[in-house]
């Protein structure tokens, strides 16, 4: 068993690595022919760590919790239960876990073997809704995701987050602590809009990113294509892609989620999920004019490519067939021209300096030549051909 | 709370900057995590402006409103009333409409933090319809477009326009108060209507401008195609896919909005509305057509792209395929025709102009040739390949 | 009142200028808020022209109506009545057609307000189809279209054409009036599948023109592509879209006849609506293989420019790389033999006629080459370049 | 009367001269206004043939009709009689079946005025399916088609074939008369099943001619694209879009059958038919994936296409960038180093063979690289360019 | 019988070859007008093998099979019966097994004729559904696929391999004989789950070599395009959609299966199928995802095609421009000046060394640019042009 989880998490290993750099993932899969059920957990996970916040109208609570059994007292009371798992390293935690919350074993395997394609599914006593969460790289471009599975219940609200850094629920839970707005005269269903709305809406500025990168290529794929530029376009449309993948079924989850109308969301929160509904069309169809975009100046990189050819072109054209019909003037007379009969016949050759003037000369106009040349950036590409 | 509006209004600054220049809107979204009901106020929003005109079959009075509370009045006649707001600069106003006419907090998120995508959604007493307008620049090229949103109640209509300048309600008001056609003898129901009509009425110029350039267009990139052809190729392209944006999901809300028959709207409105749902078919079908020619313009640019390299590598093959083979026999024989052998042989040399008038054949030959080049437009492109 | 419709009639005057050239229509529209049931006038158009036809199953009668109201005493009668109301020239007639037969107000501006997008509108009394039919130009290529608008009653037919000129109609006409096929022994709503048949059948014989040519230009798009092909196949693609924007709809309009099944449409009627409606799906599939066809075209057309472009390369290469190592070594030597060390050094040179000999082979060779591009159509392009 | 068929049959000629060449059908059409239920014979059609097979469980016969009337003693007979018409040449033979067989005259019309899109019609006592049969040209490429149509009734089915000649039904026929499998013991469902089986089976031999075409192809493309390549390119996409127009609606009719559930149909032969749907999708898909991999294809002509000329290019750049700079050196000099000065100076212009040795060495040049070229197939292209 | 089934052993033995190293499939197909019913046995297909595995939740036997027959004892026990065949190399073994399991003529020809589309029908007492497996090649490149068909009933499973030689069931047997999980506690419904789990499990990996394939051509695409790159891309391509063409009826079978919800499927083994139909969904997504990607890499290939020529051209116009200005002034003077006048007049000329020092910088420069276009890779592509 050992042996498998450690092959398994060789892979994750691949995931945790590859992830942030080109922000792509690939579904998790098992092996064929494994049991339903197999927890994978990758080596390099981080710990499990688990955060409860337990609250009602008038008070709440937000304490670290050690053993997941520790939730159960909670669960019971009339007030709404909210525990935060981050990080997938212990694999005992999480089966405990699911034990504590009475998980089906499915249930459970889409939470911790990740990345799932998001989705909602209904047990008998509880929804589970997977999702993914994107986040803006601070520093560098692109952006991470992961994913957050969210399971409702009566009076709790269970969420697992796969890495345990950054996420964007702190103003939720401020909300929550420091009793801004309506949230704790809500159930545990409003909580889950809350927390979904924050996933939802932390896409946009992803997007307005590759809205400004966008609005720069069309830029510089008009004025100064390089490669590099292509291999931009190229990255900004499999980004797309992939941010597309993540949002388009998370839109069918939570309509799913409106149109069975289950007991466990009540009306009231409904009318906002509506309103998280909308905003997640608004992203794909950002998304969708985004790409279109994109794929339109993949024609302008073509067409520049062919507009600067179609200028080198020219100037071979014009410098060629300007001088090849004079050099063949000039070839049929040899220059020979008789300097004795006429003092206008090629005088140059008798001057003291004609030779070192001739060199002179044809080292201006060569030196010109590729000044011209350079100033015009056929030196740039040239350069780093072979990179 | 300020910080954070500033912050916000530095956002809505560019908006406001932008979209008139390039006429394409991403919509609006909350920092992840922000209470649903944030009113999020530009700074530099114009002030709000209210004005009420209200009206029976027998009489109509429209006044400009400074306190929402003044409305009220009006509210409970017997008499239609619309509520015209204009201008999202202030922040208190708007609330206090909210109150006044109940709005829930979602529907005042929506109606004030734009853009949104248009869509309808049916309250207990209220439908609320997400719109947007379009004007045609009157200056330049483009268009700008603004949210207008509909409240529809049992006796009045609250309208909120982004801007306060220009609109394309005049007519409508004129309807009202100079008592044209029947529009005071039906509801709230039948003003929306005929403001729905209007808005989506707007469209056609906007759209009627892109039909022009883009015959333009299809001149120019057979004659002479620039690199400025391309850009507005691609502008083109840009900016239908933005007018596309608007339209789909406002085909979509009057599609809603007849086929759930809310009993807030009576039958016959229904019969416009329906009128008004095919006018809408027919902009998203122009648009569509648009957008199928624009990317053909995008071939037929790039194929005329290589035409013309093809023209200017006939003229490079035709000059230096017959001049190549005249130097290499020029060559052959260094053109040393013994002269004293025959009278024939080369006798230029031995003339008294000869050399110059060499140089004048030679020069006539470069002159007529940059002169040709210059014809057919080698040198414009030339010139502003940097910019 | 007469300014607007001035100005009216001069977009409407661009219609009837444009529309036989390009055959590319443009939905009407209204200006924004003004009132629903505005009549557009066009001033150039052609005076308003009434036929009756009224028969039952023994007689039939065909006269021409001069006011609308004389058309009542018909209308009660047992008879069928076929009022064909042909230009949309007079406001005042055409009012008081609306009046005669009832119509609503927004029936009315679609009839007469053109062209408007195929429809079909049930109102209590009447079905209102709107179609369009095309016909085409007997002299130059392309296509007249012009809207046709159908009033079905109890036992009544009215239809409202756009302009007197042609139509196809004339057989149906016939075949009442000369008591052909079984025309006479059925109600008001066979006579309008007849006409709807006659419409749709009437779209083969311009779809076969763009078949015939789509296989013109197969040819010279190998043989012989020159810039006018790139027009004709843009064209092509312009005109089939126009095409396809007008029968998809009408497709739509009777499919919605046949499904809602209205009451004044007896069984055996909608059989040979079902009919109708397979041709009209013939239509689209035709529509939509020539569309593919004709963007299969353009793929052929560029690499057509390529494969031309790679022979031009292929002669100056051939040329140009046989030529430039000659040349080279020509140079080397100056061709400066000692003619004293060997009688086989350059004994041209010394001939008589040397001199003469040399420039007659070069302008042997300079023809030649010039014949040879000729022949290969290479100056056609070059001429009409800047056309 | 005789006039019009004259002008049909022109056209039906046309057809019959061009189906077999490029197999592209155009729908059939009416004049525009024109009774329904003409025929329209056309004059080169091949004469009406007219074959029974009349079988129960214990036998079968199969005699040639001579007359339509003469069918009608074994319609009433508890056998099955499968009526075979083959040959759409006698307009009065086919009216007589239609009475024979109590046609709707629309049903008459869909059968006798081919090509028609397949169908499947519903009458009261009889269904009218219209099928395209395609078959395999045996010497050629491509591929002929016809339509058959299928008129199925309690005890009896009769058939419509386009042309006499060829069909795939044989083994069917032998089926029967040979008392092979259960097909006798079957009614006219299970033939009808069984002979659009055939019709569909025989889809697939054709569509394995373009598979390997499509492997030729894209050897072809890389190697050694020409012209050719291009033409048999479109063309194997023509032909698969022609192919897919007659499979798609044969398949929606085949599935209308089994939906419709007529009781003329009994349960065990919908088995049977659900069997030819899945047949008819695999059809589809593989028509849909050759399609991709045609247009694919296409793709890589155009890049095989600019790979030869990069080859061009880098030859003649080769060539010319490194001879270039020599020539401008050996020009600096003239060559004309002092012999007297150094031994070492042009030796060669003093020797005794010099100018001969000197072509020698040019027109091995010359010969070798134009043997390189030939070798390159460089001419191959040049000499057909204008076929 | 016996040349027919050779006939199509041709058939299968060419699908049998190609299969491997292509990976491409078409579908199975009789001979036009063929008895519903026929088996195709490919003559090389490998011989027939049966194996048993029995269980119940307290025991499990895992035995050879003979005789079909053998296994009738099992099917009437209260236990499991899992009758496993694999290769489809013995008409008279299927036929049985045909007999044994009261097959319906129809179902036995789709389990024995193999390539079939996937897809899922119910009979009275089975459910027979048909998949494709695909399995990665282990030393080479692609996949090999193969068709697996279940036939579930109510106490036992029948599952059909195409091929004996590898499957990826073989963890599942593990599972039952080694009572891992709870697979000995559930009925043959489950049992069915497990096997298309392991099936759709084992798209994964197939699918991630692509995944890694792409990202390869991602590099080699901008790096170093060759001919060798567009051909991958195109297998790519085609391998793609050879999975897609598996996949996508897999899904829809999957999800007829969990909608119709038959009563031999219990409603816990539904929620598992569920799972199932989730990873089917997210193959699909992948598959898409990477064929988008693929057909980028073909844009982005085209584009390096186009900027390697736009470097070569550079470099071509960058010399010549520079060299023959200077070659023209040179020709000019003939470089005759007049050592007499000066001394600075070419004095080289009088050098002891100056020819063979001319020599020498003449082979210096030509070697020089030589290694340059050498080291730019000018000359692979050259070589292998005509492979």
């Amino acid at each position: 068993m050992v042996k498998e989880s450690r092959k398994l998490s060789a892979k994750a290993q691949k995931f945790a690595a590859e992830t942030p750099e080109d922000s792509y993932f690939e579904y998790f899969y098992d092996d064929a022919g494994a049991m339903p059920g197999t927890l994978s957990i990758p080596e390099d996970a981080l710990p499990t760590e688990i955060e409860l916040i337990d609250y009602r109208d008038v008070e709440a609570v937000r304490i670290p919790i050690e053993k997941p059994e520790d939730c159960i007292p909670y669960l019971d009371m009339a007030s709404v239960s909210w525990v935060d798992v981050r990080g997938l390293g212990s694999e005992d935690i999480l089966r405990r876990i699911g034990q504590v919350f009475h998980l089906h074993p499915l249930a459970l395997e889409d939470v911790v073997n990740v990345p799932q394609r998001p989705k909602v599914e209904e047990y008998a006593e509880q929804i589970v809704l997977i999702t993914r969460m994107v986040i803006a790289n601070q520093d560098s471009e692109g952006f991470t995701s992961e994913q957050v599975s969210f399971v409702l219940g009566k009076n709790y609200l269970l969420t697992i987050q796969e890495e345990p850094k950054r996420d964007c629920f702190e103003r939720v839970r401020e909300r929550i602590c420091q009793n801004k707005g309506s949230i704790r005269k809500h159930g545990p269903d409003y909580l889950a809009y809350a927390l979904i709305d924050a996933i939802i809406d932390g896409f946009f500025p992803v997007l307005e990113r590759y809205g400004e990168l966008i609005e720069e290529l069309e830029d510089e794929v008009v004025d100064k294509p390089t490669r590099q530029t292509l291999e931009k376009i190229h990255n900004v449309r499999r980004e797309l892609l992939s941010l597309r993948r993540a949002i388009w079924p998370q839109r069918d989850a939570i309509n799913t989620l409106i149109r069975d109308g289950s007991d466990m969301i009540s009306p009231d929160v409904l009318i906002y999920l509506r309103d998280c509904y909308d905003h997640s069309v608004q992203i794909l169809d950002m998304v969708e004019t985004y790409r279109e975009l994109a794929s339109s100046l993949m024609d302008i990189y073509l067409s520049s490519v062919s507009n600067r050819m179609n200028e080198i072109m020219k100037v071979l054209t014009i410098i060629s067939t300007i001088f090849i019909p004079l050099t063949f003037i000039v070839g049929v007379y040899g220059m020979n021209f008789n300097t004795e009969k006429s003092p206008y016949s090629m005088p140059e050759l008798n001057w003291y300096w004609g030779y070192p003037l001739c060199w002179l000369i044809m080292l201006t106009i060569a030196l010109s030549l590729l000044f011209y040349f350079w100033k015009r950036g056929w030196f740039e590409n040239t350069q780093n051909l072979r990179r």
